[in-house]
């Protein structure tokens, strides 16, 4: 039988730290379930140590998943490690992730210790891991900018103290395919305890070679577990995206032999749940998940495609959840068509409260647009829990107008917990105009650093807009989604949900390293 | 001194195969001087025997450019080859580019040929192509997926006839860098006159590895010319990228040892200019030219990567034509302080009266926007000039308003030739109703294909949107661009400028192959 390549995602953690795609716990929880049914290996859910609200992330997410094993990323100290076996505790599956700089110019600039330090601390910190987990990963940050002899001495002191998995990361994503496979297979073959852990890869795509060094740390060294995140989301220019790394893997079958035990079917839509709640677009032409990534997915050249498929075509669109009739449901339809789409689309309701909720919401929307499709549905949806999560802020009504020559004006009427405020504003357009109404009661002062409008089925204005508004206040990054077809009122919801998100308790600051 | 690495750019006419791609011919001529100014080696203008709009566009082009090769696609037959060199007639340096499939696949079900048959026609239509040009490139289409030994037989039959470069696609984006870096230097060591010719690489982003697949290309099977567009642009999930492969080849020079004469600082303004024209959004976790692709261009993680920028960092954003501050001008500047910034973008205006009109809609702009930023005034210049270009249709003036519980309503003045038009429309929102009310008089029986808003400068609802509407009509597909303050305004000229492309008699249906 063919070796298994581990599969371990993370979007939550590293794709987190991606400056604006800080999430909230619910987001967190709901993007952990899709990863399961994805059956993602491992799934790693944050850095408990890094802050309260990281530490309540990792916890629910331990507790939620049964089906993969839920990681902790810790710096290699005993306080961040029992943070993070505290966090995991009760959890079905877990794991421990330490990483601990090796490269010259991260011991001296960033840690400010020498080689023999940091040599002590990964062993030391190892082996109080592993009294309280069976389960133990170790990355030497900067693994592949570091001197050869000291990072086989590291690694084999960290084996040998019970590490389970070795990670070597590309983390500044300077890796060449042939150059990361023969360093790591170099590392296998000096190491006399390699044969103890599994070997993992971890790269960045600063130039735009994250899937390939991936592999050949597969293919040429060795390792049996890559790290990635879904739409590549990460720091920077991103991670190894899940999608790509694993239907290459799937496709070429004859050249890597090995199995994933990734459902792919799941991918599109994991992909739609992190760019809806992160507010990060994926480009058209991304691979596997971008909008024109198989010809016929864009509308256009479908016969052209049909007549003679493999000509162009190493894959099948609904091999990894591209649907192809996604009109589903309309005015007529009743609540329990309703649900079973939810289901048809992974989506589970924590309540039949929220269920009914979002089901108002459906039959509003089915006034206003004939043809109701499944992204509509999920935005709805996105939408509802949202709201529903500290819905402090809600809209009750807006108006507004612009003429050419004449200042754009608006008028909001909103809820503020039990508060009904009622606001006016002009602006340089309408939705600036509602948002400056807004503002003009709730004085946030968040400065906004996103304003983004997807039109969320067709591309057409009939459908509905989808806003996302990022803001940020206090050290703190939030992003609000509102999905209207008139663009304006979208925009509004999408400014009170992030306003909405400020105002929690919740600490959510992004685990930053 | 180093070999030199040959940069071929096709974002005009591979990338123009993209669904929703096609460009006019002066947004194709505008991104050919872009490309001239990157200092690309070759520009491919297009496919000039496919219709007689791409002709015009490939014949626009050999006249403008001076410091480029500029290429032309043609079928292997006299007819397409006689066609690229009356188009290319007259040009400084120009080449054209032959391609004909060897794969069993592809002769079978697509051309219905015998190998032999395949082999004579490329042997002839080299020899023909070959007294008209002296330089003629070859690509074997889905070269990778052919039989070495009959594709050793081939190229070695049209090197003998002329061919100066020999490019091998992977076509269907199947390769994995190694194999397709040792396919490319097996095929050279097999073929006695391999040496006579330069060999190029052209790979799609399939499985996420055009990149490194090029790279192996070069590095391992010793190609010295690499196919790429700006923004990895290009059918399904598109080609190389450009900005990326020159990026690896210059930040690993100790790797590769190549020279590139690519201008980087041009890069990001290209990546802009053709996102812009094309309305295909860059995500922002793509390399190089993603907005978070270096941290501090985000504007949030600005101080953590300056305190030690190469702890984090492989190259500096201000290398790629990332600009640190980017306000520019406001109400008071002058029409010279306004040339000299279009100048110093690159941008270059076809007469003193477009200039004055661009800076007549400048301080139009900026008795609305404090603060005009260099994206503001490419926008403002590209929406000049295509509406300058076919301006049947313009806005005059717009008024529109919302309203919970109502229906949106608009009332649209907008000219259509010598005739002024009124019209009036209700819609699902302010949008919607707008472009319906423009709909009712133009009566164009469009469909649209695609609706897109970007906040062209930071996030801010102060700053303008700009829209991108894509129609499709009679089997064409256009953009229209419009840029505002007011998103309903900037929807409403969008449409008129994309009615205008679809109104102009110029044919621009893309080169399909």
């Amino acid at each position: 039988m063919a070796d298994k390549l581990i599969i371990f995602d993370t979007t939550l953690r590293d794709g987190e730290q991606s400056p604006g795609a800080s999430m909230t716990r619910d987001e967190k929880l709901r993007i952990a379930r899709q990863l399961e049914r994805l059956k993602v290996d491992v799934i790693e859910a944050g850095f408990a140590a890094s802050s309260n609200g990281d530490f309540e992330c990792v916890r629910a997410i331990a507790q939620a998943i049964k089906d993969s094993t839920v990681c902790s990323l810790a710096r290699a100290n005993d306080r961040d490690i029992a943070r993070a076996a505290e966090a995991l505790h009760g959890g079905r599956s877990t794991r421990i992730h330490l990483f601990l700089a090796t490269s010259p110019l991260h011991m001296e600039k960033k840690l400010r210790m020498t080689p023999d330090q940091v040599f002590e601390q990964a062993r030391l910190a190892t082996r109080f891991a592993r009294n309280l987990s069976g389960d133990i990963e170790f990355s030497p940050e900067d693994g592949y900018r570091s001197e050869p002899d000291f990072l086989c001495r590291v690694l084999e002191a960290v084996i040998a103290e019970g590490a389970t998995t070795i990670n070597v990361p590309d983390t500044v994503g300077y890796a060449i395919p042939e150059l990361y496979g023969s360093f790591i297979r170099n590392l296998r073959e000096r190491i006399p305890n390699s044969d103890k852990a599994v070997w993992s890869v971890h790269c960045h795509n600063d130039l735009g070679m994250a899937v390939a060094n991936s592999l050949a740390g597969v293919k040429i060294g060795g390792a049996r577990q890559v790290e990635c995140t879904i739409n590549g989301l990460g720091e920077r220019a991103g991670n190894c995206s899940l999608e790509e790394v694993v239907m290459a893997v799937k496709t070429r079958r004859d050249h890597f032999g090995l199995e994933v035990g990734i459902d792919t079917a799941h991918i599109v839509p994991a992909s739609r749940l992190v760019s809806q709640t992160t507010g990060f677009v994926v480009q058209p032409n991304k691979a596997v998940v971008g909008a024109n990534a198989f010809a016929h997915a864009s509308g256009i050249h479908q016969d052209g495609v049909l007549k003679a498929r493999d000509t162009y075509e190493i894959m099948r669109a609904e091999d990894v959840g591209w649907s192809t009739n996604r009109i589903v449901l309309g005015k007529l339809s009743g609540r329990n068509a309703f649900k079973q789409r939810l289901q048809e689309l992974g989506i589970e309701m924590a309540s039949e409260a929220e269920v009914n909720a979002a089901f108002a919401r459906f039959k509003d929307l089915a006034d206003r647009k004939s043809e109701i499709f499944d992204e509509d549905i999920t935005a709805l949806v996105m939408d509802e829990t949202v709201t529903a999560e500290q819905e402090h802020y809600r809209l009750l009504s807006l108006s507004q107008r612009s003429e050419t020559g004449e200042r754009p004006h608006a008028a909001v009427v909103f809820a503020a917990g039990e508060l009904e405020h009622r606001a006016e504003a002009d602006g340089n357009g309408p939705v600036d105009a509602s948002l400056k109404a807004i503002e003009s009661r709730v004085g946030s002062g968040a400065e906004m650093l996103l304003y983004s409008v997807n039109a969320i089925t067709s591309g057409s204005t009939e459908s509905q807009g989808e806003v996302t508004v990022r803001l940020q206040h206090g050290g703190r990054v939030v992003n609000g989604v509102g999905a209207d077809p008139d663009i304006v009122v979208a925009s509004a919801k999408a400014y009170l949900a992030a306003l909405n998100k400020l105002h929690s308790k919740t600490e959510r600051v992004a685990a930053q390293g």
